[in-house]
């Protein structure tokens, strides 16, 4: 993918002012070029989840490597005037601006993986200007995609292999809101979405029905089933509720059967409203009474994850599912809270000193040092990850700690066999990693997923994977904390 | 604005692919051209309130202007394989996109205008294919930017006057879940926004302060405030809660004295965490102290209406309110549900046939004819809203029903002042209409919210602003829908 075929504009002002502002502030300080490292990561798992699946990526590394301020850009920003009316920016700054591109080191867990709660993300290394400067649309990116991901896993995990199609482009925030959800969604493991642009852009199949419209528009339903059926003879779907569903179910059936000479095959018919478990089971009787044993009944109307299981529960026939608002909206929890956090600054004489962001709530201090999230698998699938700082040693034992409650803990035997999440992806802004297509990202979830546990992958009250903080990382953070409390800032400054 | 100046791809495949496959059917059956009414409305004010903002017509109505397939589009269409692995379309269709131009009525509520349940925001009349065809970029465009326009509006409200910033863009579904959300809301009622680009594109104010980070980079918290300061003598709002917030207090005030003598003035300090109330109290009688009567005090943090109501009850001494999270994905209802439902079709002998969608909810079943909003009011304010049907004469006693309990009815005096909100944007798909700037929708909504009844904007339980069906059509869609129970789907065919 390539957002420049998508946008036009120059995306490279689409960040908060702050972070402009601070740019000048660095700038003007010197500091523009000093080493910075910042995590990106979140707090928790959506939705009350177990897990979250990682998505954005590519996205989000199409946008570092365009970043570049167009005389445009720098234009307006020259025209930003402060509280007295002077210019906000000195000419010097936005020269600086002109020249700018993006060289940070940047490595990420690959999308598709699946993440949990502190694990860094993406984790950018370079001058602390720009590595500040991509905050925000790293953000917008990469909390949206990872949240719509994780919310069609969990409902590609209800359908239980039943065919998933993603339909909320109405119903999406905004243009990109449709498109990136899409996108995510498919990641996340739907099987094809109604959105065109989407299957344009990004390859993915797209499917559709038809509308109640449709239907309207016609003398009788019958007449538009014959219609469409003449338009369509090897992919109609009959939407049967515009005015009975079982009576709309035999319309279906009575025009499948008079096209049939000509080679109709009535690929399914949908159900939009109503008691959706007893109309697929009374529209499945139907349907195979008349031999049409192969054709789908696909349901749609507001579903998500957990009507669709109660669905199945209840014993209804559907085997497709369209789903909309729910989806791409991720309706239930609209947001991930991903944050961004400073957690390294290298000196002049060439030592690192540790960030943390101290909060009254332990779970929102950030993590300081260069981070690194170890998984430790065995045959049986997924054991723990464990969440480490580069700039230490790693002990002999490994103990990974629940990172709030340090009586949770789980040691990991010498010789367990492992992977390291975060890959480069860039170095000195240049791209040094294969960015996987989204046949391979589905494949790699559909991996993924198969090595969680099922009561990790549960719907509701979730068992919780062990990931949390190598020991000594551990006891690191809890040093740092208690100095900066008992001492005051004077603690972390000037380590 | 211009989405071209956004979007560099072409926008005609944002679409569902239902849409393209009926245009299609429609193209083949020859009922292409058969002219269609459709309306786009929605069934419930979002967020349990009284009243919604319009909003998202300008950007709509760049799309509609800018409607037309590329040979890249028609290229991908072209490509689209059936259940057999045949074309999907036939390649006259494709020809017949080719040249395909908008060319419908286009007639809308203008944005910034209050309005309530079942109102046709937009009324597109014009030949079937091309008005079912656009029913997915109108419903996205338009349901996202008014939920986020009534959210605005509901804050601002709840801000009394006080200032409020945007800055959600880090959690904003996707580029334009943050681009649409910042003009819609701005459109709402906020004041300015940190996104920098919808900034550039809409001429939006834009703010900014700075971020924890900031702080952190620093050998000190007074070592960052003066930087801060240097940089920005008349801009400067300092972030004080990086540590501990009353010692940020102090030491924003012994920077701000510091700074003085070379002109500073410290327009802000910035709350993000904490006990806003008991800290805003304290901050205030600091920085009045110290003579910084004018310095702002700004809080962030997960807020909404209601939090800034309760605030502002408990007396915190806030007078900025940076919003994010809450207000750009409409947090507590991420989507407004909108539709766009056919409502009359005319036949070969010119006459119109009425068109519902049945449901078995009587709020689902959709109003049929070509719809008019009639607005009465008097010197006080809005009175009641009258939808009707501009295809049938208007009774000359003038009275509303409830759509949904005929037992509620207001009867309008005759000579009561009135305005049709529905004005003429496209003829035969050229514009018509005059498109305000986004400072003059401001000022109409500021204009419209001023008219309503504040029983009406009240956040919780607010009073119903009577808007409702005028009777002779009340009883034509009571009719109608009796006809279909009683005789089935023949009653409304064939009229």
């Amino acid at each position: 993918m390539n957002l420049k075929k998508i946008y036009s504009t120059s995306l490279s002002l689409l960040t908060d002012l702050y972070q402009i502002t601070m740019a000048y502030g660095y700038w003007k300080q010197g500091m523009a070029e000093q080493e910075a490292v910042f995590h990106l990561y979140f707090r928790k798992n959506p939705f009350q989840g177990g897990y979250t699946v990682a998505a954005g990526l590519e996205y989000a590394v199409d946008y570092l490597q365009q970043l570049q301020f167009t005389e445009e850009d720098l234009a307006y920003l020259a025209g930003l005037k402060d509280g007295r009316n002077a210019p906000l920016f000195e000419q010097g700054f936005l020269d600086y601006l002109r020249e700018l591109r993006f060289t940070c080191d940047v490595d990420a867990i690959p999308e598709g993986t699946v993440v949990f709660p502190n694990e860094p993300l993406i984790r950018v290394r370079g001058p602390l200007l720009q590595a500040q400067l991509v905050e925000t649309p790293l953000l917008t990116i990469v909390n949206f995609q990872t949240l719509i991901a994780t919310k069609a896993s969990r409902i590609a995990e209800s359908a239980k292999g039943d065919q998933v199609i993603e339909f909320g482009m109405r119903r999406a925030q905004g243009i990109d809101g449709a498109l990136a959800a899409t996108r995510a969604a498919y990641v996340g493991g739907v099987d094809a979405t109604s959105n065109v642009l989407a299957g344009q852009l990004f390859d993915i199949p797209v499917r559709g029905t038809h509308a109640h419209s449709w239907v309207q528009a016609f003398e009788s339903e019958k007449a538009a089933f014959q219609a469409y059926g003449d338009a369509f003879p090897h992919d109609s779907v009959f939407l049967v509720d515009t005015y009975n569903t079982l009576d709309g179910v035999r319309h279906a059936i009575e025009v499948a059967r008079s096209l049939q000479p000509s080679g109709f095959k009535l690929n399914g018919i949908r159900l939009d409203s109503g008691d959706l478990t007893y109309l697929s089971i009374e529209a499945r009787k139907l349907l195979d009474e008349a031999g049409l044993m192969e054709t789908n009944i696909v349901a749609s109307n507001d579903l998500n994850e957990h009507i669709i299981s109660s669905l199945k529960q209840e014993g209804a026939r559907i085997n497709v599912w369209g789903i909309g608002t729910q989806l791409v909206t991720a309706y239930d929890q609209p947001a991930l809270g991903g944050v961004y956090k400073l957690a390294a600054l290298q000196h002049t004489d060439g030592h690192w000193r540790y960030n943390i962001k101290l909060s009254e709530q332990l779970e929102k201090t950030s993590n300081p040092g260069i981070q690194q999230v170890r998984r430790f698998y065995d045959a049986q699938g997924y054991i723990a990850d464990m969440i480490f700082n580069e700039l230490e040693p790693l002990p002999e034992q490994t103990l990974v700690m629940h990172p709030l409650d340090s009586t949770h803990r789980k040691a990991i035997p010498a010789g367990t066999a492992y992977t390291d999440l975060l890959v480069p992806v860039l170095r000195k802004g240049a791209l040094v990693y294969e960015l996987p297509d989204l046949q391979a990202i589905r494949k790699h979830r559909t991996t993924e997923l198969s090595k969680l546990h099922e009561s990790i992958r549960r719907l509701l009250n979730p068992h919780r994977y062990p990931a949390g903080l190598e020991a000594s990382f551990h006891q690191l953070k809890t040093n740092l904390v208690l100095e900066i409390r008992e001492k005051g800032e004077a603690a972390v400054q000037g380590r």
